[in-house]
């Protein structure tokens, strides 16, 4: 067979690990042959392909990012766009079947394809770790460590100054970046979009920890919002110029906290910082791990599944059960990490 | 209650977390008082304590080691061990349970103590990730992460010099470091006592990895063993002055490898640079957890168990379930890592 | 004697390693007595003080931030400032001597109480390196590795997406940090408040980056302007409403590179955790170096002078001298740097 | 110009941002042509050769290790070696003139080579730091922050177990690495080949810093001897058996501070992790610069002479002066130093 790999969507360390992964089982044990995808869906519908052997794979396992490139192209657009266009492609291309590395967007996309008759199985990618199916997902791990470094940097400053310092994390729809990261950084405060939370709560956490004679570090997903009566102070103000927020949401809540308390405070927004670069040792083992899952899956024609980690195992999931919904952050974790707010 | 907290054995990144832990649930949500037993069962049998309030425990989230201290003290041994005179000296401190962190060792004595009436629950400690009751146990993400970044950094030097490298890292009677870490960082072969391997399989694949172009680089257990019907010629040298072994394995196997090959080669040995510091992320959070739970368990009076972790879930687990032997690295996990070999 | 120590203005990590350096080399070798000030100048004004002696700064090499704590108060403003009250204050406390650590305002401040009879002698903090009499300052080095490693990582996110990434480095007045990060990291373009560019000039680098089929990495100093005749488009939405500046200039350059070359564009502003966290080792080193010099220039009663580098030696500075100007990003390290620009 | 670019001796983090520097100003600026020598003098011996222009120096500022290879060929040995031979083999080549990047006897090479007519510029590589000439070399800051990591976990594991432990570093003939790791670690004694001590006197400390109830960390250099009129009770033991010594120094040290004190106490040798890698922040810059300023040299035909490092400047340095010795600890930075010793 020769097998296709796509990475779509935002990248997330890790990925480099799962096609490293899949190439070489494939070729050592299936003996099989690979062919990149580029830039996601649009290489797909466009036809877009780099090869890929087991030289080009050859230490991959701790790149960030993707050979591949990514993009957020929708396959069932545009004029080439759509499974029978598709089917058409991957046949002038010689491609039997697709390894698709990718979030819940590109599982649902692949999903279709193969209920249009693609053959194709997924591999989730989601830094966020928001898919329900699997326990935690490649990236997530870095990303946890790399925002736990940052905040224990900016606790030695809140300190110095006296200052509450507002972290603002990934997380658009849920919380587990902000938790782990709160958790493991000793947070004071953490605010995620599962568990909205008034301004009065968070400035009276701050002052609770201001009156102990220590600086508050209130951590943050960027999804967030304030449960509250009453538009905040600087909302209002973004307000009266009628135009889309500008930064993020710990821009918002700093300036209110210090409005409200007298504690001087600031936000800082880690941005992309979270998402790049060397991929941490738990998330190559599973990044590779998934990736020799997926070719395993590939040579069984397991089409319409992806692979999935249940505690220490791998397990294969269909598409459906997989997109059944966000895996929120459950109430039970968010009380036990509020034991320590405050 | 007045809970007294041990930690026993090797230290680990995570004990201070723990304890961090289990006196912040403890005081904030059970209002209990907290006695800190300095060096592990040592501080039992001989009334060694000191204070152990919230304040104490202010930062411990990431510092390595442990402020209580560690030791290997048999509590069943000397004029002052045993349950009868434990006891007396815990009614003498005024102490009404345990919380003891350990290993196996530890947990035994536990279970010994508690089946003779005193009150104790555990936290269970193995950086070797050996203990077959819970899925990861914290210090083991931390001593992975430690192992992969020397090994990234080794294979410069390998790939620069066209040298063998031999990296021995932790594991006396499991391999899950050397298997972790040996994935994460493309080894080519990983040699962990589960699987005994004879010299002339580890020197095949070393030739493999140079005919291909390249530095082989070599992971293996402190605890693994040459499965061989033949002295090395290394050992034999040893054995003709009929001493200990000097060293690690490691240092057994790189002048063997460079006898048979030619391939200049050359061992390094971790050792404890692999223990201590600074805890990742995923340890914090998960020591953290399982401190909590401890004092939830005390609370429960949940007595001769410890706290577990079950896929994303913190579980109760009695002694006896979690001494029933050593987690090993299953043969699938082995098989699936040495796929990547030579 | 009895020695008063203080940090004052933005912390910096070395700040502890300074005290740490001052107190053990006066109490051991100069048998003097130390005293901290607490918050900067303030404490000086408003006598806050705490204890410092050798058990107090045990294991402060490798902490970030400032035991002391820092503010920005000028200590000739208010009731109690200037140098008469101050003087009182100080006999109050029975502090012979200050040693005052800070950047160019604590300097400034210094020089004039000590010109006023005050014995004081300045070690240097400016984590910008923009201080004249020193070859580098503590702090520096640790960002420049921060922001350093922080580029690594987004690169990876700008190759994987075919975007152009700004990153937005400290650097109100000078661009050290920016030049050094910026090579260190391999950047395309490298912003610094010495050297304005056009949007065109910039735009003119993103677009030779892309036409070699990278992605664009731009470093920018927090005070770098642009040199252009015309507003930029962002610059610009934000004159309609008439009011500061929101962000950083990353977020004004970003949008505006998109605008001009359709190249899609982020913005990322590293902010404060360039300034707290462990120090690097080379500037714990030179931070516990500067604070033994300075216990040394208090023994020589060199009032008015602070420590300096100089190579790699430490040489005593006239605060007049300190003053003499900002430290810029001299052409010849700029052209230097531009030959990889592109 | 075709220029050959070599690398010899041990790896070194920077070797290959010095040649990515090289490579990138000389084909830009200079529009010269570049020809990589393969395996250090071994390639220009035996006209081992690859190619080397600005496409494979793409990311190589970051990379540790070097893409040419090295070895410890001497270039005036075998049939092929000497002047001649040489200028045969690189007139073959078409390669005009030579950058040698490598310490004390690939300099000294070089220089008989230059005095024989050929045309070498030299960059000075010593990860010990010990070249006269030079205020820095590359390689040797990374060292120091690889250490210092490694010793701060150590400590931990030092204060759980009160152990002493004996860390030991890079440094064959003088003690850079050790000095600045170990005070910027907080070691409790620093042992250098520059300065030889007795093990009473290291025994001595070991105690005092026990008796202040702290675990003693101790710092040594792989080249330092002990001062001893008698011989140490562990190197005895392997005299006995009339054979070289096995391990390091530090193998030597712990068994024998432990059976003088009591104080239990642990070796660890830190070996070639010190060696390999991504280099610091601060060594990219100067190795970048370096490789530059090489260029420059080329351009300027002075050959015979090396790029150094003089205060925040390079400066060329005739082969003759950069040979003149090692640099060594000066007294007054080990007595600085010694300050913070027991």
């Amino acid at each position: 067979m020769r097998i296709g790999v796509l990475t779509s969507g935002g990248d997330c360390p890790g990925l480099n690990a799962v096609i490293r992964g899949a190439v070489l089982k494939g070729t050592r044990i299936h003996d099989q042959e690979f062919i990149g995808i580029r830039e996601g869906w649009r290489g797909v519908v466009e036809g877009l392909t780099m090869p890929l052997d087991r030289h080009s794979v050859r230490g991959l396992g701790k790149q960030g990012g993707t050979i591949l490139g990514t993009s957020r192209t929708n396959p069932f657009e545009g004029p080439l766009g759509g499974p029978e266009n598709i089917k058409g492609t991957m046949s002038r291309l010689g491609i039997d079947a697709l390894i698709a590395i990718g979030g819940e967007g590109t599982l649902a996309a692949a999903k279709r394809l193969t209920d249009a008759g693609l053959k194709i199985v997924g591999v989730p990618k989601t830094i966020d770790n928001d898919l329900e199916a699997t326990d935690y997902s490649f990236g997530f791990d870095t990303a946890v460590e790399i925002a736990t470094e940052a905040i224990d940097r900016l606790r030695t400053t809140a300190d110095s100054h006296q200052r509450c310092m507002v972290v603002e994390v990934m997380g658009r729809h849920v919380g587990w970046i902000a938790l782990h990261a709160g958790m493991a950084a000793g947070a004071h405060a953490i605010l995620i979009p599962e568990q909205p939370q008034s301004i009065d709560q968070i400035a009276a956490w701050a002052v609770s920890v201001r009156d102990r004679g220590r600086a508050p570090v209130i951590v943050v997903s960027e999804g967030f919002t304030l449960n509250t009566m009453e538009t905040p102070h600087s909302e209002k103000g973004l307000d009266a110029f009628n135009r889309p927020r500008l930064g993020g949401i710990s821009e918002i809540i700093a300036p209110e906290i210090e409005r409200m308390t007298g504690i001087e405070s600031r936000a800082t927004v880690l941005g992309h910082i979270q998402r790049g670069g060397v991929p941490s040792a738990y998330d190559r083992v599973l990044a590779t791990r998934l990736g020799m899952a997926a070719i395993d899956s590939v040579m069984a024609g397991e089409w319409g599944t992806m692979v999935a980690l249940r505690g220490t195992d791998l397990v294969n999931v269909p598409f459906a059960d997989a997109l059944s919904g966000l895996k929120q952050v459950p109430q039970a974790r968010y009380d036990e990490a509020a034991i320590l707010f405050g």
